[in-house]
Formats: C-alpha cells, sequence, structure tokens
C-alpha cells in the first residue's frame, strides 16, 4: 500500500463526537476555508456557503434538533449550505431570471459542491490534528435549521460539522470488504449476503470491545432495523421542504 | 496560515485533464480504493459504490456521453454511484422491505457517502503525485449511463471521476472571495454584487493569461449566461429517471 502524511491520515480516519477545551484558532479556521475555497466546483458555479455557527442559542436549538448531546458543545460548529441563492442574486441583479436554478440538476452541483468542500475541510482538519464529526442529524429538522440560519429560498442546510481537538480515541470501524463496494465495468447485482457473515463478525467484535455503547450487533443486522424501517419522521418532509426552497421543480 | 504536506495539495488544486501514458498502479488504486472504504457514512450504512471502467467500449460510451475529449483516453475512470440497492438486498434477503430506501432522506444520505468518498479518493490520488478530474459530465445521459453500468434500481451514477499522472500544469483559479461564502450565526442574503467587481476582474485575467483557450469572461458573466439559461436538455430527466431508479418517491 502507498504510505504518505495524507494516506495515513485518511486510513486511520474516525469520528471524533467529543473535543477538549482547546480552541481551534482563527489561523486554523482560515485555512479551513481557504481549503473549502479551493475544492472542484461544478461547472465553476460556486454553488455552496458555510455558515459558522458561534451563537449559543443557536447552537443550543441546533444540539436540539440533532438530538446529539455533543452537538454545539466544545469545537467549532459549521454548517455547510447547498447555495444558489448567491447566483439567483446575480442573475436578479443583472436583469436576468433564476434560469435553471429551480432544477434539480443544478441543485445537484450545488449538492456536489457542497460535499466535497466538505470532506476537503474534514481532511484539512485531520491534517492539522483537529477531529470531525458530520452531524447528518441536521435533516431532522431542516425546516428548523433554515429558520435558525436565516436561511433564503434557494439555499439548503445539508450537512453539519462539528470540528476541534480531540477528546477520545475511538476505534476504527470496519467497513464492508472492497469486493461488496468496488466493481470493474458493470455492477454486480447478485451478491449473495452470506458472504458478508465474515465481515458481520468484525463489525460485532468492533461493537463488543469499543470502551462505550458496547453491545452484540452487526451490519446486516443493521440494515435490517428500524434504522431503514418505513416510517413517518420528519426528515420525510426533505422534498417537499427542497420544493419550498424554489429547488428540484423538476 | 497553516502548513502542512495535507494543505499544500488542497491549495494547490486544480483540475487536470490531459493525463500522461504512464499507468496507475494497482497499488495505488488499491490504495484509493481503501481510502474511500475508510471515509465517514451516514448512520453507517455505506451506500455508494465505485466502477473502475477499463472496457474500451464502455470508456468511448462514457466519452460520448460527456462531451468531452480526454473522458475515457489517458487515465483511470472511476464512477461514484449512490448505492441503497446492496442494502435493499440484506433486508430482502432476509425477508424485509424495501422500508425507508425509497425516500428522499435516505438516498441524499447515499449521495454524501457518495460525495464524501470522491473528495477523499481526490485527496489521496493528489497527495501520490496523481492529478484528477470530476466528470459532472455523465449527468448528461444519465439513462444511459445506467445502461452502460448495468446499474440496478436504487442506485445512481452521480460523479465520475478521471484519475492519472497529470500532462499539463494549468493555473490556479481563482475562488470567491470568502467574504462571499462564509458567514457567521446567519446567512447574509443582502449581497450587493457590485462588490465582486475586484473579484470579476481576477477571473479576467485568469482567463487572459491562461495557456488555453484564452478569453475574455467575468464570474457573473458566466452566472448570466446561457449555462445557468432556462432550457430543456435530458439532463431535466433527472428527477424522472430517481423516480424510476425508485429513488426519491417522498
Amino acid at each position: 500500500m502507498e504510505d504518505n502524511f495524507t494516506l495515513k491520515h485518511q486510513l486511520q480516519h474516525r469520528s471524533i463526537r467529543s473535543f477538549s477545551t482547546q480552541k481551534v484558532t482563527k489561523q486554523q479556521l482560515q485555512t479551513l476555508y481557504e481549503v473549502a475555497r479551493q475544492t472542484a466546483t461544478s461547472m465553476f458555479n460556486q454553488q455552496f456557503s458555510i455558515i459558522r455557527v458561534t451563537d449559543i442559542e443557536k447552537r443550543n436549538k441546533i444540539r436540539t434538533i440533532c438530538q446529539q448531546d455533543y452537538v454545539g458543545k466544545n469545537g467549532e460548529l459549521l454548517i455547510f449550505v447547498v447555495d444558489l441563492y448567491r447566483n439567483y442574486q446575480i442573475r436578479q441583479q443583472q436583469g436576468n431570471d433564476a434560469g435553471r436554478l429551480h432544477t434539480t440538476d443544478v441543485f445537484m452541483q450545488g449538492v456536489c459542491d457542497t460535499l466535497l468542500a466538505a470532506q476537503n475541510v474534514t481532511n484539512a482538519a485531520e491534517s492539522m490534528g483537529l477531529g470531525c464529526v458530520y452531524l447528518g442529524s441536521i435533516q431532522n429538522d431542516a425546516a428548523q435549521m433554515l429558520e435558525v440560519l436565516k436561511l433564503p429560498k434557494l439555499t439548503y442546510p445539508l450537512l453539519g460539522m462539528q470540528v476541534g481537538y480531540p477528546a477520545q480515541h475511538p476505534q476504527l470501524k470496519p467497513r464492508l470488504p472492497l469486493e461488496f463496494t468496488c466493481f470493474e465495468n458493470e455492477y454486480q447485482a447478485e451478491q449473495n449476503i452470506q458472504a458478508l457473515a465474515d465481515y458481520d463478525a468484525k463489525v460485532n467484535t468492533y461493537y463488543d470491545l469499543r470502551d462505550t455503547n458496547q453491545r452484540i450487533d452487526t451490519f446486516t443486522n443493521q440494515i435490517n432495523s428500524a434504522k431503514l424501517d418505513m416510517k413517518y419522521t420528519k426528515r420525510d418532509e426533505m422534498l417537499e421542504i427542497l420544493h419550498r426552497q424554489e429547488l428540484c421543480w423538476k
């Protein structure tokens, strides 16, 4: 396997959910922004924004939305926003209509910009000795997130990130074997999940041996659990909220 | 500004669209896969796959879809696929229905997995001295991409990537100033695009001085151009195709 400073961090990636009181410096934050800025962008449209949340009340509100105790405590809290509104303004102020900004196509281009920037920031942060956790849980109440961050139409808060100095050293979580995820020339649709037995055993060992929240669990068991069972939650308003934001109209 | 090996590459990122004949080694490819594998994954659902396209005929077909001359020539061609089908199989083979896999919420979780992995691979590749370009242009005909890669329902080919040894050294493309993209506590909706004049001048200088395809152009001009004007293209079938793939049903 190839080896260098960047790869070492990438191959040792774990989500950090507990941060020390040591603060991310202004200089570090600036570097994270510069890295986000230099990320590849679809068709040079530059359709994302980052909102840093420092206001205690807003951080508390976001913790309530995320339903995760560590959210908004130690560490910087960044929200990565799909942002087509900036380009809307540019068009509007120069006398044009919104054009293709209402299409799913352009929204997904913004989604690409946003998520590529987020991972670039994670890699930058980890290279500086910081740890990160993504907060997909802001989707628990996207409507509320829009309000908290005063987001206008043609924007969508896609992913949160908390970043800071790690106060924990979690075990590496075992991932699916590559033969289940990487293919050549075409997708392999016929897979017997019996072949996942070894992997399930590894996941079970991970849960059994980890320091916190030990339990008996496997990957296939999780996929068959309530987390993917049909039920109505606020997360199912996503498409509706996107439409209300004037996104993904066709 | 902070400085290290990873950041140096990130802050110098440019898309590479011309690759030498020197091949990416098996070991390098394996490393890229391992990095993708270790990327953060939403709710531990691991909902992406990578398809490496080596077949000449398929590479030619993808070049035709992308309408870009360099696609499928030198370099590895990787397609990053949102993959909810694997978990569907796991549920089905253990006697469960598709559950939440048809929701926009879970699709967007898969989108997150897929794009975070793609950027992680880019960072890994660049750390090894390779160059990359994203191919959003596979969306020019997503239906055809599904066929070429034999993708089943509950999958979607989201982003392509070509990676190899650079045969060009393009200039760094100037990005929007941070005051337009990074905010604190709330979105700044009131922005006067007159303030983008300096940035427009920078973009214009970039186009004027670069080695290939010189032209007079600015950022705001591009945003007001045909690229975002309303017109019907195959890209506007995206939501329809997603629905046909049994994705984003609600």
